[in-house]
């Protein structure tokens, strides 16, 4: 079937993530993850995007919250309280095996790549999550005159902040993780999964060898919209779309990846949009994209796999 | 009362410390914590002994095992476990919080002594808790051909190598953290804690410029016998005497810190030895050494401070 690469964030990305294994070969599928919403934290490396999908295609993701692994609980973090450190990210036990790992691998001279590959080979993940850049690059989140962190407006404020505009600190300098181009070049279909297009996809197009990859690139650009029925699914995505002046609707988010997308699946709520859609140059499917279970997972990948 | 330092391994020596914060104000305390049991796992800092004490000082010691943190989980040594990792360091997720942050204050350039300083100011612990050293110093325990880290030998391996004997890497370099020579020549009275002799007080003192001090200090210098009835209460203490070819008795002990010791403490067990041991040139109190609750740790602590 050829290779596909998939860019992802997080919960979203996840969930389509999920169905698509289910359907090629792991072998077949490169995900390129937003390494932006990286933070570091006590010492420690967390991606929390990464995570979320290692968590997921390895089987032990928290399915209540989308991410975080099942069954964890916050002992350490209770006891960083203790000690009157602020603790509104919220770390499990569990969790932070991976983390404490991450970081021990980065101390050691290891890059965010090969690190990821190890941790997936441990969790048992068989497709292969790469990070956008081994360098970093920082999503701030800017709001008047504050500039936060992505992880500050994300999780600590509770994205309560108007978003005015958004940067990638490092983007400049930052190069594609080794693979990434490679992949690009290679890929019979290209996935822009449904996740912020603002806030997680962003960050991997600000990296300007994958976007002049993605843009010269003969396969096929599939995306599909986070945006259902003029409302995020999850996450701030719709307001800071409107914060941002963007459309909040499947035909904003179309927009957004005009010079990319060949092909944009829609949900059925939304399907008035689809002649507006199909007149910025691209096909539009017209699908159920909300993903509760596995299957719909499953059935929203075949769809994806499908298109032409 | 002026100033009394305490020379401390682990488990035997807090228990004793518990005692003697509730009869001296605690700024009169300065403890010198051993740091050759100290281990860098998962790219953690792990300071055992200064550990112990600061869980006991700060009242929430597992009580039963004398180390760690009461009711804590072990949910991230378990995800480890699922890592397939090594988990025979029993790394608690209360527990880890410490560990974290310790590593994180030293990578940002902090000396052990100002990282255990602030753990302790976290902690609530009043009394002056000093690793013995900023720089590495690690016990080494050789047991034929084996040359084994100390928590190898200790923990892993669970003491069940006969000990030929014992290295204290780095200590020829190491120098005596801050304030550790200053306390010894300003002490009005000096107390070896009830600790293994030759695996936890020797690693301090087999830093030279301790010895030394401690040889020429005024201060009154008082021991406590960790064997009693020719057992180790706790601990592979009598194993370890015997291998290296010392008598496992309270004279034993004695005949060790011959050259130091102005008063040593024993069991009322071991009345038999006091003689022998009055003949090395030191007074012998014989007592109630064996503290199981803080009413035997105050008693004995009480003892500590009466002696002349």
């Amino acid at each position: 079937m050829g290779l596909v690469v998939a860019l992802a964030g997080g919960v979203g990305a996840a969930k389509l993530l999920r169905g698509l294994v289910k359907i090629i070969p792991p072998q077949d599928l490169v995900i390129v993850g937003n390494t932006g919403d990286d933070i570091e934290l006590y010492g420690l490396h967390i991606s929390p995007d990464l995570d979320i999908i290692m968590y997921t295609l390895a089987g032990i993701v928290d399915e209540t919250k989308g991410w975080g692994i099942s069954g964890d609980t916050f002992n350490c973090l209770d006891m960083l309280a203790k000690l009157r450190l602020e603790t509104w990210f919220k770390l499990g036990d569990r969790d932070l095996a991976i983390h404490i790992l991450r970081t021990k691998m980065l101390k050691e001279g290891m890059t965010l790549s090969k690190a990821t590959a190890e941790l997936c080979k441990m969790l048992g993940v068989k497709a292969k999550l790469v990070p956008m850049s081994d360098n970093p690059v920082r999503t701030k989140v800017l709001s008047g005159t504050l500039c936060l962190e992505f992880q500050e407006y994300f999780v600590k404020r509770q994205t309560r902040d108007i978003v005015t505009g958004v940067l990638f600190e490092g983007a400049e300098e930052a190069k594609p993780a080794p693979g990434v181009i490679k992949a690009i070049r290679d890929a019979d279909r290209i996935v822009m999964c449904p996740s912020n297009p603002v806030l997680s996809i962003s960050p991997i197009l600000s990296i300007s060898p994958i976007r002049k990859e993605l843009q010269k690139t003969d396969a096929y650009i599939i995306g599909i919209s986070p945006i259902v029925g003029g409302k995020a699914l999850k996450g701030p995505a719709d307001k800071v779309m409107a914060s941002m002046g963007l459309e909040v609707s499947a035909y904003g988010v179309a927009k957004f990846y005009e010079d990319l997308l060949d092909h944009f699946i829609i949900d059925k709520m939304d399907e008035q949009h689809k002649r507006r859609i199909e007149e910025l140059g691209m096909k539009v499917t017209v699908a159920d994209t909300v993903m509760k279970t596995l299957e719909d997972s499953i059935r929203l990948a075949k769809i994806v796999m499908e298109t032409k």
